[in-house]
């Protein structure tokens, strides 16, 4: 597929600076494109490649258009420009929509006929899927499961009773949504299972990852609000609701019960425990332990840099000196002030 | 289904306070429920709810009784109460026995015929599946697997050759039992695997969650025991042994050769070394890392709790020079001392 | 099986101490060994069981044979003679070729004869399967992925489009490689998935744990060199690359672009941020945080033991004092000076 530069800009609604007419073919990464490429600048430290870049154009803002020497298309946003540029130079395969004949579907399920579920997928009763989705190959959707408009399962996706999942939402390889919570009584020394009645509500536009885990609601239902992003092998237990357009890195875990608000930014392996709230617009670096509610916006912190071994290891021993050297340094204190 | 109130407390052995008769048909939370709900109280922080509840009744310990506006039953563990209640409210589903025409069974397993065996399930030779037992759609029982009575592996769980699962085990989706353990010999500077030659033995009652990993023993067995409770994508390593009754939360990993005793509480992203002994009854709260044998009954921590990122950075900065900080203050101390 | 000392080190080029003709049949831990058993001793905490073992056959370095009270085979490696040695007693079942009946390979997959399409998997067009290959059940190869000879994946394994896998590589249970990168623009207060046009090249030799995810790259590639280990629950983000021989423990995580040097050990759940580089030759002890680029070799650690709860909870309250501690620290000497 090619275009123009210019169409491509009138597409996209952008300005375009030098020749208009050159054509586009492909995106490629600025320091290593060539011609019909589209390249795209969006940290300030690759600046200097705009020298000897081999791409057609480049999408970039106002303020790095002065050192750019090839075409350009000036966006206040060039990551997201670069995200539509791509979808209209890579058209996308259109869904052969059917029912593998592999798979087995319930006749007790309705599956729109513009849907495609895969080979090997296995569909229950009660189960609905709406127009233009495509279930993956050896995915399995549960009693009840419901799935909107132009959501895709790429494979392998787990799909538990009476969950409900959104529109236009994607679901990557293996993620299990709607497993049991982890609710226990004690009895005696044993433990015996709370059967988890809840389920799991998934909004519109809502993408999960790999092999990441949404646990049912006890009672009520685990909730996940529209625009949620979360990424591999997060751990999401019952009850937990997630707001709108947060945005969750790998290997993160949340206790049951905690409230996160919308438009959070919670980075990687961060572990927050149970029966917390967390407000809108808090972002969190990679790697905190949150251990009690946030109630104010703003970045919070917890994850150790690392260290060499030798002086890490001395560090440690020390820390768990750490209130003692408290109380001695006061003692001091106390003795100067004396003299 | 409804049942009076009178009829639910013979059935658990409890007593009612107030009318016996109402029908309760459902359970609810308690600051949501209405006509015909059960709820329950374990939380004192939740005893306002008693107050304003519309629930039909509510089960509550004996010292709450005095703050509940609505019939009780009074029971000394409310929610194991409340566990049991909800199975009388809601019978099980009946296990259409069977192996669906789909599934791939070696005609040298064994499969009892009061066992249901799920679309897409493959099932190799020498495999034993026990009465009552519920292989969910997807899995895949290799060779020489045993699985006990009255098992459920919910949907997608991989079972590895020779593994053993125990009676009335509930094990979640993706969950992956027996995989190779993580072992090589050094070969200049490639490794090479060593084979892994034990395998994986589960008891009776054990719950294991969505996708986590149990790898099988080097030359001797993994094990874990009667009762454990192990939440979403845990890992455990090859000849890890956990004791009876002991619960652990999502995410946390337990490292190779490790022995956990019985009854200990562990709670979620924990990371455990491998080689060495817990004892029984320890409990290890969020976040730990476990580094050295705990041979006493307590509680351990090792968390770090999220500060504001400012703040935070500046202390971890001053951690890098906590020995240096130690010495300093051994210096003041001496010199004080000489005048 | 059964084959004599002498024969067994004739295989593996090593001398005999002791009695070459007795019969090899196993292999079993020092401890518990039994005759016609080979155990191995390569940690000297166990050396002491030399004197009681009943292994018929012990592998040992020269520097423990003087305590060896039975027939040894002396080595400079016991664990990769250990691996070796069990190689050769327990002879691999060969691979039943073909494809199964339950499969779903497309026509226009190409699938070398002498490799093994399992029960339930699903091929999609433009796959190759080359020689002597094992495609577990309920796996999933799509569009355009390329399996290289002798490669083994045991069950479930998904494996994106265009994925090249090397030669001789052991993927377990339940992997997701290739996903979707986690890459969005911001568009307003909602997130935009960025397309992930890059793969996912795998090397040689290299193993990949239960449930680990590997996502496919931005634009270029992500790459896993060859004879690479990786544990189980290992999370790798986009455009990351892990030079050959480096191995990582479970549950550690490596978020997007960031390179790894080769012949690197990486512990257990350690987590790597993105867009930094790793050196050749880098370790990293279990759990630490690594923020920055480690440009020399060397051993470097971030993970803080764990204490008694009580103790642990001073420390860390203490800790979020530790600046001003510091600045105290710094009066109290500046006051000491001038005295």
């Amino acid at each position: 597929m090619a275009i123009t530069l210019e169409d491509l800009a009138k597409h996209l609604e952008l300005s375009v600076f030098g020749d208009a007419w050159v054509e586009i073919t492909h995106v490629a990464p600025l320091d290593k494109a060539r011609d019909g490429a589209l390249a795209f600048l969006t940290n300030r430290h690759y600046r200097r490649y705009l020298a000897t870049t081999g791409a057609s154009a480049v999408i970039l803002t106002a303020d790095d258009l002065p050192f750019c020497r090839t075409n350009a298309l000036v966006s206040p946003n060039p990551a997201l420009t670069y995200s539509r540029a791509v979808r209209l130079l890579t058209p996308e395969v259109s869904l052969a929509a059917g029912i593998h004949p592999s798979a087995v579907v319930s006749p007790l399920a309705k599956i729109d006929p513009s849907s495609r579920i895969g080979a090997q997928v296995v569909v229950d009763e009660a189960v609905v899927v709406e127009a233009g989705c495509d279930v993956g190959p050896g995915s399995y959707l549960a009693r009840g499961a419901w799935i909107g408009e132009g959501t895709r399962l790429v494979a392998r996706v787990f799909i538990g009773h009476d969950v409900k999942v959104g529109r236009n939402c994607l679901i990557q390889p293996g993620a299990a949504i709607g497993g049991d919570g982890f609710g226990f009584a004690r009895d005696q020394q044993a433990w015996e299972r709370i059967p988890q009645l809840g389920t799991v509500r998934i909004g519109d536009r809502v993408e999960i990852g790999s092999n990441t885990c949404i646990d049912r609601g006890a009672l009520e239902d685990t909730i996940i609000e529209e625009g949620v992003k979360l990424d591999n092998l997060i751990q999401i237990g019952h009850n937990v609701r997630i707001g709108a357009h947060t945005i969750v890195a790998g290997s993160t875990g949340i206790a049951g019960s905690t409230k996160i608000g919308a438009c959070c930014q919670i980075g990687g392996m961060v572990g927050i425990v149970g029966h917390i709230e967390i407000a809108d617009h808090v972002t969190i670096t990679g790697r905190s332990m949150v251990a009690r509610s946030i109630h104010t916006p703003g970045i919070y912190s917890g994850g150790m840099p690392s260290d060499h071994a030798a002086r890490w290891r001395r560090n440690t021993a020390r820390f768990r000196q750490l209130d003692e050297m408290a109380d001695r340094l006061h003692i001091i204190e106390k003795t100067l002030e004396k003299d």
